[in-house]
């Protein structure tokens, strides 16, 4: 999902928009894994416990790992990205000087590979060359694939994921912090995660654009069926 | 992590290549999650349980739920991009037909973004408007930076996550499967998921260019934060 939403809606708009596209990225990140595992655990859990506290502890536990493990891999790939983003573009600045022709070569690929001429294309090297700093821009755009990183995005993208990821996580559990016995605590918890599942698919499909059905329903099949595997599993491990 | 590999090394390399780099992707995806999250929810379990059986239980519960939650939501991440370039593409073909001149002006603006000027852009717009099926390429990739996905890669990128998130959750509680005491069981668990972790973070570390050692002092750090978060917190609430 993250790529889809990168790439649906990061393109021409201007950075207060490519920044807020982030975030809702990041809160989708965790909040579907947030949404599902920990349900999906508790449930699995309710086919072999009978008491709710152990339930709690284990999911507690799970959304504790979950969000650290999230967020901080998501810090650090986005400092990952910066990083290379940063080396790249070092080493496209030192190349445009030291391997000028290479670099003039590797335009003519780029448009090569539309058909576009040599002579064609020598005008465009030419105001590139001009200047060499959009020249960069350009190869690192163009050549490479890569988008300069904002400022600060680890960061934020860390918490964003791990806080969505802990209140996706709670959403399931709180049924079975209320009520003291197991199945009750997991009908009420599978309903109101499948409404949940409903409502943040049918929100998250409105912002890409797979539509709010569609995407609906996508999230419930994919939480119902974690769910469904895991209380399987844990009934006959139980049994067992 | 996904973004980074993909943008390290998806340019420039053939299709082979990159195929292999998408699979060395999903397994990065599944197995940083598989070996750090059912870890720590293991470690936390410890802290408040005394025997291995409920361990087990819950460890092999997330283990299912993780996997399918992160390949089937893989499935549909990959299928959704997919819908999407398929669609923009689509869009872009009528396009450069119906709305020739918008697609022209915006070549113009792509060009003028790296201060290019119309008249120096004018014989690279002219050769792609010889070949609409260049032009709509130039497009996808240059406007909107699209990449053309590859046929099968859902299902295949949704197996590779699921399996190993499941072979990377199945190492930490090896341990928890074939010892009776919990805390004899968290020692080895926490020994040989180290070891996993470092292992596993170097060789990623080696594919993306992060660099071996630091890299695996990275997923080292995330699983053994992970785990002491939810050993404290499982601890702290059984105390209670």
């Amino acid at each position: 999902m993250p790529e889809q939403l990168a790439h649906g809606h990061a393109h021409h708009h201007h950075e207060h928009h490519f920044r807020s596209t982030e975030a809702v990225r990041d809160v989708v990140i965790g909040m579907s894994d947030g949404l599902t595992v920990p349900f999906a655990l508790a449930a699995g859990l309710s086919g072999a416990v009978h008491t709710t506290h152990l339930i709690v502890l284990a999911g507690l536990a799970e959304i504790a790992a979950g969000s650290i493990a999230m967020g901080l891999g998501g810090y650090l790939a986005a400092q990952g990205d910066a990083e290379h983003y940063a080396s790249e573009r070092l080493r496209e600045e030192r190349e445009i000087v030291e391997r000028t022709r290479d670099e003039e070569e590797e335009i003519y690929e780029i448009f090569n590979a539309y058909g576009v001429e040599r002579t064609e294309a020598t005008s465009v090297l030419e105001a590139l060359k001009r200047r060499p700093e959009a020249w960069v821009d350009f190869m690192m755009r163009f050549e490479l694939g890569l988008e300069k990183p904002e400022r600060g995005r680890a960061a934020r993208s860390a918490l964003t994921i791990a806080a969505s990821y802990i209140v996706g996580g709670l959403i399931p559990l709180l049924p079975y912090m209320l009520l003291h016995e197991a199945y009750s605590a997991l009908k009420t918890s599978v309903a109101i995660t499948l409404l949940a599942l409903v409502v943040f698919g049918g929100v998250k499909g409105r912002l890409t654009g797979t539509g709010l059905w569609k995407s609906g329903l996508q999230t419930v099949l994919i939480g119902g069926t974690a769910a469904a595997a895991a209380f399987g599993l844990a009934r006959l491990l139980s049994a067992s």
